[in-house]
């Protein structure tokens, strides 16, 4: 080991991340001052509780409950706490003293991100945040950096693992979702409280910050229309199976071209929801708790990103590839680089989106039935593309039902549901047994 | 658009790669410049011939034949012209002259990479190279920064398309080696010679940039192993096909640990030879032309990148990345910063590697046979996990012939190919059909 330049790291929050990238820093001290061009010499650790025990061995002399001090005259904080607050204040406090700052923290970015941003902007400091989109997975600095010369049409990214488990568990054994979640609670896939995952919370904060950058646009939270997995069923899982599709939780993110005609502008839109996939995808093959970024961009054509989205050690992974960054750019001097967010497209709400749809009905099963529930499609611009339709044996019923499963083409959203609507109130309908997005083609 | 600074821009090479990059450069002229903090002018493009046709249209006031000319004075020089003079000549002249480099020359830097890199950290200029790697994937990036934390045990990559694209249409359409070829030639995926693909020089390449990277140590091209695929038929392929594996053009970087009882350091081995890899492995699914890179990291875990590995507009979009990247650079101020190879770690022969193996035999049809070539694998350090026999039914063989198909558990390549020597002389067997290595497990 050379003879190293001194860097100051603050460590705030040793829980699940935290602790291992403690140890790690520990562990891996000469390798990372060779490559960081500098010693990374962690000064302390800031925690709530100096005697709770933890993942990795770490000296105690490190731990303190006044993050306040620590950040004072360190050259890089780590903020591993999570939440709003107090990792807002200590992450502006280290910005505006001057440090860089490395964070993982989702929930605060893609809430309060373009202030911090701003903020570290003001006083030409960095914030790196490669943990908070895909966990281990690097994208911040492939679509930051490497896509910077190209043109994102569309982001797909599977970027909850807890979901993409529970769905692809009922996938490959026909489980029903309530015994899935309870199975992966057991296991620690899932958090006891389980609607930041399930509900898409999760999903649509990374989605907002993917967006963002992929757009050169600042995304607020409020603009990602969200939708959860908790309304999928076996049956719903089964009938996507017979039609050659896999359902996934999207985050999708896509440029959508001036309406033709009008002398506008490019918009874009991000959602998450569950939707059907096709099974030769390459995002169909993302099994258990893992996650992919699947990007397309005009140049580049189609890129995949797979790996971890989650986990202690490997998001430590991520959090130390910033740290390093983080130090080469204090060797290197110079300001940091800001977001790039001049593009500044408006974001459009999801009734303005165009994708195709699956739509399962149960109809009466009566002559002129189908061609009652494709008049209404027709009239409300939705055009079919297949039709299934099988009876219904169940006695339960009472009336002869059937069930029909259309496949339309591309069709604006704001039409889609309103023709839903429609066919509800049609007479014809006995009820609408689910309305899923198809994505990837 | 925002009123920008100005960077210069100049162009060497006007071809697949750079009539793209500067049809680009100028229809985006304006998006750059805001995500760039700069704007882009590009000065000139040098070229061999004024009058040759170009593939995008371009001003011809930009053509020039004086490379030297339009290097003085440039901010950024792209060096897409290939080859390794004058192209050498004119980077290190661009980063004496004070101007960042992108380059997607991989003949250039596999060989003189540490010249260059030297040269750029002696006056505080940056070299990027994203498009050298794997053509539109991001992995410079993500090798050199989000994994700097990080320790890389092992990189799998499918880093040539043109090979991918033979090997997949010989899997799938059971069609030789010989007639894909010619098709490929005729579709324009290879080349008239074809020798720098299917030899492997091409990966090779690629494999030295790689294992650079990721291991910190300089790799020499002729460190690196290399076997091509022209030995790979019909018949190997069936026979893989039949044991669950698919075929691929590997370029292997490997971490090896310090041998047990030595004082010893970690070691590395690089390489790149056709491999038998198990179909569920995600690389399995790469078809057509695609590359892919699979990471395996201590703490992230198992990464993979997929993507285009080649193409004129495709690769475009890593050089323009390169090109955003080296202007925010200039705005920001500070040096470049110098490749990390401090590791240094020796890097062994293919003799000194470990992997499994799958043993294609033809034997004399006889009692005892098997046993002495389990004898023989024995006494050579080598274990058997399986092995089947089939009986081949073929008169022009005159003796009754059995083949065998055997499965090693781990073994060192110098002990393997030693015994298969033994194995060949030993007198009960007809003919060594085919030694492959089994890798991704
Ligand atoms: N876990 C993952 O797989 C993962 C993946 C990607 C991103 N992230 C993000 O990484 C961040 C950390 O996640 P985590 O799973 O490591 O969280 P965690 O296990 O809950 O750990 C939080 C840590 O912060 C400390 N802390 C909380 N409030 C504090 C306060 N007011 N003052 C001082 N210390 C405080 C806690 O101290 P005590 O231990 O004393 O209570 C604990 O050590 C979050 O933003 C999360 O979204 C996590
Ligand atoms: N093509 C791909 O898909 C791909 C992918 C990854 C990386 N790359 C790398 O990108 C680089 C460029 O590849 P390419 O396919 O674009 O090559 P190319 O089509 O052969 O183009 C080479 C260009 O360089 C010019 N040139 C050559 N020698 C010159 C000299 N002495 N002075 C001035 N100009 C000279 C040529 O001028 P004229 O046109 O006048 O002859 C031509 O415009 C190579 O290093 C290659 O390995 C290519």
């Amino acid at each position: 080991m050379t003879d190293h330049r001194r860097l100051r790291v603050a460590l705030l929050g040793a829980g699940a991340v935290g602790s291992q990238v403690a140890a790690l820093l520990l562990k891996h001290a000469d390798e990372l001052a060779d490559r960081a061009g500098a010693s990374l010499e962690l000064v302390g650790i800031a925690v709530r509780d100096l005697d709770a025990p933890r993942e990795t061995d770490l000296p105690r002399e490190l731990f303190t409950t006044d993050a306040e001090s620590l950040i004072v005259g360190a050259d890089i904080v780590i903020e591993l706490m999570g939440g709003i607050e107090p990792a807002k204040t200590y992450l502006l406090q280290a910005i505006n003293s001057g440090a860089d700052a490395v964070t993982a923290n989702k929930a605060l970015l893609a809430t309060h991100g373009p202030e911090i941003f701003d903020a570290a902007d003001q006083v030409g400091a960095q914030v790196y945040y490669e943990a908070a989109a895909a966990g281990a997975i690097p994208i911040i600095r492939p679509l930051r950096d490497s896509l910077a010369g190209d043109r994102v049409r569309r982001i797909m990214g599977i970027v909850n693992g807890t979901t993409n488990y529970i769905l692809d568990r009922m996938d490959t054994e026909g489980a029903d979702f309530a015994d899935v979640l309870a199975q992966a609670q057991a296991l620690g896939y899932a958090e006891s409280d389980p609607t930041a995952d399930v509900e898409g919370y999760d999903a649509a904060q990374k989605a907002a910050i993917l967006a963002s950058l992929a757009f050169h646009t600042t995304v607020p939270l409020d603009a990602v229309h969200r939708e959860g997995i908790t309304s999928i069923d076996k049956a719903t899982i089964d009938s996507a199976r017979h039609a050659g599709y896999v359902i996934k939780l999207l985050a999708v993110c896509e440029r959508l071209d001036a309406e033709p005609g009008v002398d506008g502008q490019e918009s874009i839109s991000v959602r998450v929801y569950p939707a059907l996939i096709h099974r030769n995808h390459p995002l169909a093959s993302v099994h258990g708790a893992n996650n992919a970024v699947f990007v397309e961009a005009e140049a580049a054509g189609n890129l995949m990103f797979y790996g971890a989205g989650a986990g202690g050690v490997q998001t430590a992974s991520a959090v130390l590839g910033d740290v390093v960054s983080a130090a080469r750019r204090h060797i290197a001097g110079g300001v940091g680089v800001a977001e790039s967010t001049r593009a500044n497209l408006p974001i459009v709400p999801i009734g303005h989106v165009t994708t195709r749809y699956q739509i399962t009905l149960e109809v009466d099963d009566q002559p002129g039935v189908l061609a009652t529930v494709a008049g209404i499609l027709s009239e409300g611009r939705v055009s079919i593309a297949t039709v299934e339709q099988t009876v219904i044996d169940d006695a339960a019923l009472g009336v002869p039902v059937a069930r029909l499963v259309i496949g339309t083409h591309k069709a604006r959203e704001q039409d889609l549901s309103d023709t839903v609507d429609r066919l509800a109130a049609s007479g014809v309908v006995e009820r609408v047994v689910s309305v899923l997005r198809v994505e990837g083609d």
